[in-house]
């Protein structure tokens, strides 16, 4: 079991159940626990960073501003796929190359869709079983129940804690085929692409814009009947690639296969990472890509209150503006210079 | 010469001056004017859009309301390409195809970049010499020095007049490879990409994202010498399009050819757009699309608005917190959640 469902994590005892329930550490002792690596204690911060208790809230944010300083000597790798794919079972292999890299690897999967309050835990522990018994990785399952924008921001948080925790190499994993590409897109260094071997069908499942979003693609399962097909589809896809514009990063995304029963193919995709990182480091597009990323949330989380806001006021007038606007009765522009005079005048009341 | 520059929009006589100028039409007599197809009074009409004069921006808005609900009948194509594609050429030949098909042809740039007050229409009207003859063409270039958000305010109101006036075909054709083609993509019923023969190279200038936003690909250029590269490059990037994601819309896009010299391809690109329309219209998604983009624009209009208050009255804290996540001091949400904080206390004060 890990560390999360075992704290019971509270503000203090309760004395008043009988039971003498475990007190909260300090924001000093948190920091100190996650700066030593102990895992225990990380998913306990996480838990604090995904709780909605205005108490927890605060404690989080003096952890997340101590480590933060500890932060950021990672890669954040983002992994996706439709399903079908073989997403764990890649995941499994190759977190082990990973680990066999003497990588510390921390595993995070989102899932906005999921509503299941924190039961996917023990389905992740299944379905990575290895790397779940390995010390040196961390594995760790959605928030879930929540809005898009919260599960990225607790996402983004829980990797600085992993990086102060020592994890150099961070998978975030989406789960599902929504917008979260997109946020994850938001806040890794490499975004990684399954394919699965086929004639075109393959894609149907990805959002347009998706594929663009990638750095690196990956057919999975070429092994045994299926090795040719898959081989194909690599080829094919290097190809569309061309296509492509080109990164103003300096990388041109590669294509790869791999087979996570054979391993073979498993090692490259690592090297490629590598290959990345040190091209992007060495061009600086690296860091740029990560300030730019850090000023995209600080806007995007502004807008995202701004406007809840907004909505939250105006909504009986916005709902009767959209109907206009999508009737055509209305021009958009007027419709919101019409509601932003209105929300002016109830302001100032 | 055009209508806008001679019109002299005023708004009213100025007697100071000594010289007695045109009196503006009422709302009513410019709807009458635009109704009738008066082309004359439509670019008048345009210009008032385009003005910040507050008198201009009422009077405006009040013929926009009356020709609204003449507008819509038209299909709204975009056109766009990289420099040296042959743009111009491209708009010309086709555009003369399209009035031989009894077509009303309105043909508008969007340039956000371009600072040059009025003054680009003269090289419109030399760049679309034969068009711009025509009786039942009408070619306006883009209002200039203005954001981008009010550009595509003003080229979207523009459309409205357009179809009022009875143009039933709109180009929105992009200038520059910057910003301006998600902008343009989300006020079209389907968006043309031209691209140019070569070897690959030829998407260097095209910014990501914007291959898969095309609805149509067509390489020009594809006579004597540059024939049979130009076909090369079709077939490349028909097989390419395969491994693009498939529309929500129940499009593939299709990639054609084409010659402005020779003519050849021209009448079967707007065959396919045809075909398009004809789809579109058919499976529910030609009117899907455009209730999309007038909610997307209201949604659009309102951010911009709060976003651009919030940033003026914020802008010492904002820069100061942008500046502390650019350099990972602070977590993006933290520094979000002090700027709103302050936000709050200001406002309250």
């Amino acid at each position: 079991m890990s560390g999360l469902e075992s704290s019971g994590v509270s503000s203090g005892g309760v004395r008043s159940t009988g039971i003498r329930r475990k007190a909260l550490p300090s924001a000093e002792e948190f920091v100190k626990g996650i700066l030593s690596g102990d895992k225990m204690i990380l998913a306990r911060a996480i838990t604090l960073v995904e709780s909605s208790l205005p108490a927890h809230k605060e404690l989080a944010e003096k952890i997340i501003d101590a480590c933060l300083p500890h932060s950021g000597n990672s890669i954040r790798i983002g992994i996706t796929g439709i399903p079908g794919v073989g997403k764990s079972t890649f995941i499994e292999a190759f977190g082990m190359h990973v680990l066999s890299q003497e990588k510390k690897l921390a595993v995070l999967t989102i899932d906005p869709s999921s509503q299941i309050s924190g039961g996917s835990i023990l389905g992740d522990k299944t379905r990575m079983f290895e790397l779940s018994k390995n010390q040196s990785a961390f594995i760790r399952p959605s928030p879930s129940g929540d809005s898009l924008g919260g599960v990225a921001r607790k996402t983004r948080e829980t990797i600085y804690l992993c990086e102060a925790a020592g994890f150099d190499t961070i998978f975030v994993e989406t789960v599902g085929v929504g917008q979260s590409e997109t946020a994850v897109h938001s806040m890794v260094d490499l975004f990684l692409l399954l394919l699965i071997a086929g004639a075109g069908d393959e894609l149907q499942g990805i959002k347009r814009g998706i594929m663009e979003m990638a750095d690196l693609f990956a057919v999975t399962k070429a092994d045994g009947d299926n090795k040719t097909r898959a081989e194909l589809t690599r080829v094919e896809t290097q190809s569309a690639i061309h296509f492509f514009p080109s990164n103003e990063n300096g990388w041109t995304p590669k294509v790869l296969s791999c087979s996570a029963v054979t391993k073979e193919g498993i090692s490259e995709i690592w090297t490629q990472i590598l290959e990345y990182e040190k091209t992007l480091k060495s061009n600086g597009h690296f860091e740029i890509r990560r300030t730019d990323q850090a000023k995209y949330w600080l806007e995007e989380t502004v807008s995202e209150h701004l406007m809840g806001d907004f909505y939250a006021r105006m909504k009986d007038l916005y709902q009767d503006m959209e109907d206009k606007v999508s009737r055509h009765k209305i021009s958009s522009f007027q419709a919101a210079e019409r509601l932003i005079e209105e929300y002016r005048k109830r302001n100032h009341t």
